[in-house]
Order: structure tokens, then sequence, then C-alpha cells
């Protein structure tokens, strides 16, 4: 190629920085919980620099629109794929998107991912302070140099079918590098997958933080239906929003995976979600024999809340099953079926939600409470 | 960077090749018209090659997601801004694209941009057989060279703000290229900016083929809203549907740009889309003063034809602006005013197409016609 | 009230007449079938003339808008819930809705239903000629009339939980109208309701015709989304497209339930809908180990087809689960595994259609055929 | 019509009842401003009592489901257009529509509707005690004595073709009615027609409550796009959430008109409205020359807010025209443009709303302060 004049290169740079997004940043509504910011964070992600096709700044727009608060560029460390193409280190997709974040006010975690054949598989390494020297045929001696950076590191995607035909597997190495306490968070959900109970279980046992991420390659809008639905993300409660916070949080575990109408994690958090999204409009019905009177119940949040029904009345019917929809408010109707309804003073109805799973294996169980005014 | 086992790469390819999109092609229903297929074309777009943010398989993909039968990646030649992370010649994002859009059933059309201050500004080489000896300083020697090599070209965005701050114009060198038929067709329309009557003008006057892109530098999908709308694009009214159609189609200027909810080309192929697109359900009526009858219009297009009555009657009204939209059967309602309703056979309503345009300045007319059958 | 003078009535018809409707006619994309035409039909409504909420002209305005072609309203004839506030004999919902429906073109069929006690519960009566005698407390005498007038007849919602609170059941008195001929169809599915395999059967067995209605009450707007779905209704495979063509059709047991993403019916119309919707738009593939090629699949319905893969092939893989959805081209990949591919000539993929499902109890299957070229 | 046992009868009622709706309701994001709620309302509609095609409770469900928290059947009053198939006396609608608004938690106002020629033309009533006695061939008698029942009166849209062919008239007639204090507000939009800065006028000059309605006579899912867009409505700025706290704001004017994305009222209200939808999410940025840094800004209402720069400055750029769209948080960039950035402390941007009208002819000035942080 011609070196070409100033003059070129600023038309250039102005189509570049035209070429920007003609929307707006989609907020997502999860509430805050009691004591703590729910920030939304997609922590593993991979651009041109390993085997993604887009360049870094991309990552940084999409996240930004998409609503989300924070997130990590994971570009593999082990990667010559493209070297006939692309030229930089293993810092290079970090350097070339922080300031881009920086001005539409979105956290960059600095990352890499560790991409090693099972056992003991893929680990992203979060908050690295130079990506470099993780680079090492040794997994151990990368995973050794990220803990002594102060990184916070998860196991990526256990259960991969690639690395793990059947089922996730806990190897003996993993007991090793969870005994230097070398990873402190595991993948529950990737890209489409969710690996299960079983690994909902590990996050328990062994005090994992539960993660849950896009492992984006492509484009974000042609993997997942953003009009109707959203990325997958780990939800992280962080004291404040800061990468400080952030890291902070991770190593507290004060996480959550939010995929797909579901979310994953513990029972604090998620009733803290649930309590902050709705709010029962009225806490007086009138309940009388084969008529219906209704409690309105309004959910501010993005969530629809599936709720079945745990016990079943004698002096009244309830439906079975219930969908508090997102952004909606909602008939819960009551109606007296036996001649004793001018005698029932609090009504107290219990549900499960069979979209909020406390890991590792229950749902959450949720109650709405009614005076009956006779 | 450490080289990595073959097994590495090999996971490293499954997730490149797994990383695909989960959508389906959204067909777009733009009917062909006599004689010629209808393509769907955009011959502007750019990737990490020049200035753009992509791989060029995401173009692809992209353009194949969208509905698109053709697309040319037209990366700037004169252009060192990524010279410190991007390898590779001219030709390089078409070598890395082809197999993909073949895979697809996609036509890719080798091409490049000839990136010059004003005049003569950017033209865009189409069907070059080698971009590299086009990337001269002299646009007059980079044209020559396509020109020999049978390319055709076209003048971009002439009313582009950043060249062209008033309004486009046509130089003394835009004279002397197009003598030499140096380029046979020019943008009315380039991402967002629609460049008006005066170009339209030229485009009728000097016989160029109408073209409309995107000139995408970022995600097709964070510019234009893909679901309620469309990218712009550039239809190309060909023999067959191949890269020897396009070709023959462009230099015969059988085009026309679709952007928004509007067209603008010659009247003979914009009648022909309409044509294509309506079906009238019902070719008689019961005219009765005090009474409304109704012509009921199915349109089968994706279009939105806005209509605007030509000529009022005496003896019924009718709206005077009505709406076919797409995939949608409307209802054009006639209601007798005058005692005279038995007396009339025939009748024939006028209307002009408000977004439909010919250049360089007219509307296209249409009618329907309808027996009174009394 | 007090009488008015002409010209006040005249402002208030104007008002009548201009609070129309703002949307146009949303067609249904179910393909006719070789040899018939599929008519979309709802037999089954009500209005303020029994139990309903809407005047007679709504039933119309909505099936119109809906993308139906022909409907019934079927008010019950025993019905003396709003004797304080309606007037009018069991035809005058017909008479106020028919010339609505002329000026719509939509084919309003004079229907009634006879409302009764478990057994044998509700009766549509369709093509009555006067509703006026079937009310009859003897349901046998008013089937009779129905019978003798040339009626088409179908058992409503025979699982319905208020009349059929474990499952449906055929009691004797079924037996006593069946072998009289004096009922011929049977609602498989009402409003939300399936009735399941079991009515399925008997639709198969008892050569039924089968029947899928909403007996809408309310507004269908407010009962379905519009939007994203579509009305529950019965395909008519016609001969033509007219009241004559629905009674043949009836008659000849030609019908399918739609309703949902599913359609429920005989063998023979379950396949011409299906070979209607889709175009394989590609036939030959190269099948390479460790390589990926794709057979495009365009569905031009409305219907998402859900496919099953039937039987795993050693040579490729190809996905367990596709969904052609609708308006959409898909790809089906099929990825070379074994060193065998150049000695593969046909290749044949079968799948069943997990929505479709042919009475009384298994799914369509299909399959596609491309040769291999290698 | 032959009476039916009390087990159909039953029957009959379930299916009455059970024929709800299957959506919840969608709560409409305009927020309360200071010291008032804001209470969404239409004080205009009609039933299958007038020349309407619902039944009353039909109003009601939609405007539960719709987001309203008040509404107004005004059936006319003059009307015999159905006395063959409809009776009842003028209070009918409101008696069989109130127990189903209890039971949703929605206000119901009594009214009803004098419809005369021109002059005066139509009149709603609401809070009528008994409107039997408002129906009367003289309008005055009427009027008066709706005054004398502390009604309040709305003239409904003077603009209506049908009554003023070219625009809206004040007559004498007008005079004598507001000289006796016997209405106190105006329709500035009905349907589908805003009536423009002449009625604005009216409304600021007289003192009379800007009024909004629908004047709905089919449903309002056919004649207003729901999903995307909303009905129109008058806002209400109300102490409590009460019948009596609309009266009280009815008649202290405290009201605006809320049509397709527009908002019509006085300053204070509209002011409120915006600052309360609107959060800047910082006020800090860096300017810099060549640079661009953005302000954020959190939209949290249902309106997409056009503002319009009011004055382009020297030393940075600025969009001249910016949407904040619904729930999004959007981009205000600034670049700049001269080497005076770092003496700049405090930047104001004044804007106008464009689709923010104070009556009669100013938009909502607004603007946003940020300290530059150099």
């Amino acid at each position: 190629m011609i070196k070409i004049k100033l003059s070129a290169i600023i038309l250039i740079l102005f189509i570049l920085l035209s070429s920007g997004f003609s929307q707006g940043r989609k907020e997502i509504s999860i509430p805050n919980i009691p004591g703590y910011i729910t920030l939304k964070c997609d922590f593993h992600m991979h651009t041109v620099f390993s085997d993604g096709t887009v360049w870094p700044t991309v990552r940084v727009d999409e996240a930004w629109l998409e609503g989300l608060d924070a997130i990590s560029i994971t570009d593999h460390l082990e990667n010559g794929s493209r070297r006939n193409e692309i030229k930089g280190d293993d810092n290079k997709s970090y350097d070339l998107a922080v300031s881009r974040a920086e001005s539409l006010g979105l956290l960059l975690v600095k990352g890499a991912e560790i991409t090693k054949g099972m056992p003991p598989g893929h680990f992203n390494v979060l908050f690295t302070t130079d990506a470099n020297p993780l680079d090492n045929n040794d997994h151990r001696i990368g995973l050794k140099i990220a803990h002594d950076q102060g990184a916070f590191v998860m196991w990526n995607h256990p259960g991969w079918k690639a690395q793990a035909p059947d089922s996730a597997i806990w190897y003996d190495e993993h007991n090793y590098l969870y005994d230097q306490d070398w990873f402190q968070g595991i993948e529950v959900f990737n890209s489409t997958e969710s690996y299960g109970e079983k690994v909902y279980r590990w996050a328990k046992d062994k005090n994992l933080a539960i993660i849950c991420n896009t492992d984006i390659h492509g484009i974000v809008g042609m993997q997942y239906d953003l009009v109707n639905g959203h990325r997958p993300m780990t939800l992280v409660f962080a004291k404040e929003k800061s990468l400080g916070g952030i890291k902070e949080a991770l190593f507290a575990r004060r996480t959550a995976a939010y995929f797909n109408d579901s979310i994953v994690g513990r029972e604090e958090h998620l009733e803290g979600i649930f309590k902050q999204s709705i709010e029962q409009k009225n806490h007086e019905i009138k309940l009388k024999k084969g008529f219906t009177d209704n409690i309105y119940i309004y959910n501010s949040s993005d969530i629809d809340y599936v709720l079945i029904l745990q016990k079943k009345s004698k002096d009244f019917s309830v439906p079975e099953k219930i969908v508090l929809k997102s952004h909606e408010t909602t008939l819960l109707p009551l109606t007296g079926i036996t001649n004793n309804c001018d005698n029932i003073h609090e009504i107290n109805l219990s549900f499960k939600i069979s979209n909020f799973v406390v890991v590792p294996d229950k749902n959450l169980n949720i109650s709405f409470k009614v005076i009956n005014h006779n």
C-alpha cells in the first residue's frame, strides 16, 4: 500500500468516527437488592485478536447498547490462526477498546483466556495486569502468575461437548488448582448451554462464583434475540459501580446467572431481585362464595415470573400457575368456594418461582398476603 | 505468542465454526419485474482491512441473514490507519470472504474503493480482477486500470458533507472521467443520506446507474432497524442470478435505489415493481348515494405504498391519501354522493405514489379500474 | 328517550360509519393444497344477542382484519340473561351482520348454538335456514329440525371442564344422535383448550370433521396475541371460496384444526400444506470430511415447522432438531464425518414434524433429498 | 325464546365469566409531577346503548388493560337508532359497568353526551348524578341541569368536519353557555383529529380544561396501534387517585392532552413531566479539540422526546436534533472545535421539545448543564 496524505487520513477518520450507531442504550430492568447494586456483566468474549470476528471496540459498543455495565474481552492466549493477518501482543484488544469504554461509561475488565485441552480445559483470567506472561504451555504456570497478579479466575464451560462429551467432569487437576485457590468461579451457563444441577452443585459445595457468559465470537445481535430477549449475563451484586466494586463482589461470590428467562443463584440474591421487582397493589379483598376478587401485582422488571401454586385451599380457588409478565400488572383472581368466606381473616398464598433456581436444586419460594375484609 | 498443539487449534476452529448465527434468512419481498429478476445488492462496505470493524466473513453473514443476493466488500485502497495490527494486500478481504459466500449461495463481487479528496472524491470499483494495481496516488491511473480490467465503477456519496459541504458539485474532473467512460454509476443514497433531485438528474441526464449502498463500517444491525425496516440497497434487475447477470445489468443501467420506504429509479422498473406487488381483488362495485362500497387491494411486498389521489370526483368520494400496507389487504372505500350513481359505468381512480420517485423529479402514477355494477 | 331530528340522526350515523378501523387485513399465509383452496374459518362465536359483549358487526370486522375467509355467529338459542336490555329473535345477529360481511367479502354462515347440559352438551348448527325453530327444550327436536334444514352440526367442546370434569365422555345419547346423522363434526380445540388424542381418535374412527373454534365472547384481540400469533381456526379445504364450497367441504370432512403453532388433521391435507409451504433451494451439495455444506429451505408460510431427525447417519452429522421459521430461509448444515464422503451419491434426510399431528396419534413425516456432487 | 333451566344459565354465566382476557395491564410510564399524581383518563366513549358496538364492561376491560386510571362512558342521550334491539334508560351503561370497574380498581365517572347540531354541537357531562333529565330537546335545559348536578362539562370535538367543515367556530351560543359557566373544558383532540392552535388558544384564553379523548365507538385495539403506541388520553394531575380527586383537578384545569407522541398543556405540567422522565447521568465532561465526549441521558418514560437545539456554539458541535427515546439512555455527543476548550467552565445546552406544546403556540424549553473538567 502507498502512504496517503493527511487530508485523506482525516477523511477516513471522519468516516470511522461517524460510523457509530443510531440507537440508544436499552436499559435492563433488574433491580438492585438491599445493600448492593445489581451490575449486568459479560466476562467472556472474543475479537479478531484471537478467533472472534470483530474489532475490540465493537464489543464495547454492543455491551453499551445492550444495557451491560461491565465486560471483559478474553481473547485466547494460545492462538496462531490469524498470524498472517493480525499483529499484536496479548494486551492488544484491551488497549484498543479501553478509551471507547471510558467515553461510554462502561467498565472494561482486562482479561484473557487460557485455552487448554481437558483437563483442565479453558480458564478466564479477569483483572490481569499483563496478559503476556499468562501465555504459557503449562497452564499451572499461567494460572499461578494470574494468582500472583491478584486476578479472579473462572473455569469456562465445564460441560462443553467438545471437551466433555458426556457431561462435566471434575478431574484431579481441578482439585489441585482449586486447592491452590487458582480459580474462584465457574460458568454454569455459556453461550446457549446450561450445565445443569451437577455444576450448580459444584458452585454451591465448593463456593465458586456463579458465572454466565456469552463467549461471543461473532455479532451478539445475530446469536440472540435482542428485541424480545437479552444476551446471557452474570449479575454482580456490588457495593459500588466500579472495577474495584466488581472485583470485591466476584471474590465474595455475590453473583447470579441470568439466561433466557431464568436466574440461577443464591437464595438471598434471588429473593432480593423478586421483592424489588414486584409491587402488590392491594392488601385487602372481599371473598364471597361464587364471586371473584383480585389481587393486583405489578412487575417492574424485565423478567416474566412463572409462579406455581404450592397448596390449594378448600375455601377459595386461585390459578395453579400464573405468570407475572414483565412491566405489566397481573390479576391474581380469588374465587370463594365455601360458605366459610366470612370467617377467613388473612390469606397467605405460597408459590414457587419455576424460573428462579436456588443452587443446587430448589426453586425460590415466595408468598402474597391479603386481609379478607368482610 | 507460543505455538500450540494441533488439538488446541482444532478446538479453536470448532468454536469458530460453531459460533454462527441462530437466525434464519429474512427474505425481502420485492417482486421480480417482467423479464428480470430483482436482485437485492449492497456494493459498498468495509472491514478491518481498511477502517471497518468486522472480519470480512461478517459482511457475508449479515448480507445473507438480511436477505441480500449480492454484495461487494470495498475496502479503501489508500489506508494505513491499522498498519500496526493488520497485514494483507488489497485483495485480502475478498479472499477471506469468498468461500463463506459460496457456501451460503451469496454472490460476492470483488471490489475496492479508490479514496481521494474532492475532486474527484471516492470511487468504488466492482468486478476488479486484482485490486492491488488500482492503489495509486493518481486516481486517473487507478481508474484507467479498473476500466482495462472491465470493471464497473461508481462515484460514491457525491453530496457527502465532508467533501461537498454545500451540495454535490460536478467538477471538470468528473467530465474528464465520464468522457473516458471510467465510471458508469453514482450513489444517489449512501448510509443515511439521500442526495436528492440534483443527483437524480445527473443519473438520468448522463445515464448513470442509480446506486444505493450502506457504506457500512460497523455492524449493520446497530445502524438500521432490521426488525421494522431494512438496510439501504441497490435493486438490480438482472437476466439471471449470477455475477455475470449483475455485471450486465449494471452496465445496462437497470438499477434502482431502495432506502427507508422509498424507491428511486426509472419508470418502467418502478411500474413493474408496483404491478407485481399488488393484486386488486374485486373489479366490480355497487355505487349508491350515501352508501359505501370497497375495492380491496392486497400488497404482497415489503413496501408500504403511499397513494395520493390525483383528481376528486363529483360523483363519489374516496380518500385523498391511502396507504397500501405491506402484506395487508387494504380497503379503498367509495361513497356515492350524487343521484347520478346509476349512470356511471366505469370508474378509474388515479393516484401518484409519493414514495416512488421516477428520476429526476416525478412520482410514479398508477390507477385502479372498477366497473360499477348497478 | 326523546326522538331526535333527522339531522342529528345523520350526524350519529356519520360517526358510526367513520368509526371503523384504521388497520388493513393481515393475510394468513397457509397455502392451498392440490385441488383445494385453504379457507380460514371460525364457526363458533357470540355477541350481545346471547352472552357475548359485542355487536354482531364486530365479529365480521375482527374476522376480516385477522385474515379469516368465513365465520359463523352462533349465539345461544336458550338465553335469557339479557332480556332486560336486548330484544330480537334467534336470527337477529345474522341479520345485523350480513350486509357488513358482504361489503367486506367475508362469508357469513348462518348459525346458532343449541345449549344443553351433558349429555349431550352444546351443538353448533351451521347453515340453518331459520334458527327460531331450533330453540326447543328437547335437543332431539332441535337437532332433527337442523338436519331437515340441511344444516351441518358439530359437537362443541366435548372436554369442557364444566361439563366433563375428568375428560370427554361419549354417552349413549351421542350414539343416538350420531346414528341419526344429526352431527357430522367435533371441536378438537375450543378457545384455549385442546381435547387431545382421545377426541382426535373419535374424529378419525367416527369420521367426524375436525373443528377448531374460538368460542369468543369478548374481544378476540384481548384473548389471543394477534401480533406474534393468531386466533384458533378451522382450515377448510374447499373446491371454491363460497358458502356452498364450505358446506360441501364440511360434509366431506376436509378440515383441519390450526391452533397455536400446531395443525391437527388428516395426512393428505397436512402433507399438502407442508409441501406447498416450503421450497428446497438447492438439490446438490458437496460433502467432505470435516467440512460443512448447507441445504437451504425457504418457508413461505406463517407456520414455524419443528423438525425432528428420524435417523442419524454415520457418514455425516446434521442437527437433530431444526426449526424452519416462518418467512425465513433456514440452513440445514451437513458436516462430513467419515472418509467415505466421496462414495455417497444421494442423501435422504427424514424428519417428523412435531407440531403437525395426523389424527389420532402420529406426526407427519417428511424428507429432503440432495445429490452429493463430488 | 324459551326459558331455560337454572343449570343452563349457570353454564352460560360460567362461559361469560371465564371469557376474560389473557393479558395483563400494560402500565403507562408517564411520571407524576411535583405535588400531583398523573392519572391517565379517557372521558368520551360509546357502547351498544347508543351507537357504539360493545357492551359497557368492554370499555372497562379495555381501559384497564391499556393502563388507564379512569374513564367515562358517555353514550348519546338523543339516540333512537337501536330502539328495535336495545332497552334501557340513560344510566344503563354506567349501571352495567360499575361493578366490573370496581373489581378492577378502575375509576368510572358517570357520564353522558348531549348531542346537538352546531351551534352548540356536542357536550360531554361528567359526574352526572342522573343522566335521564339531561336528555332534553333544548340543550340549555340539559346543560343547566348538569350544572345543578355539579357536573363538569366539556365541548366535544369543536373542529369536527361534520359540524365545522372549515374550522372550529366559537358561536354566540358558546358565549352564552360559557358565561353561565355551563362548560369548563374543551376537546383539543378527539379520536384522530387535533384541532390545532386555534382551539389551544381558546383553552388558554378562556381557561378551559384541555381534554383529549378517543370518542371510541368500536374496539380500541382496531383503531390505535396499542403495541407501538397508545390510545389518546387526557392526563389529569390530581391530588389523589379517586373520583373526587379527578373532579377537583378538572375544575382546577390541571389537565393535558396526550396523543400520538405529543403532549399539549400548560407549562408547569409539561415541565414537570419532562423533569421527572429524564435523568442526566453525568455532570462532567472533558472537552478537547477534535475529540468527542458524551452526556448520557436516561428517559424512563414512554414518550420519545424530540429535542431541537436552540443555539449553536462556536466552541463545540452538538447535534441540532436529538431524540431521547423511551426507556433508553441516549448519548448527547459534544465535539470540541476550537483551541479554547480549556477555558470553558460550564456548558449550558438549550433545546426546545418539538412534541411538547405549551398552549397556545410555544414549545417547552429545557436545558442540560455540564461542567467542563479539564
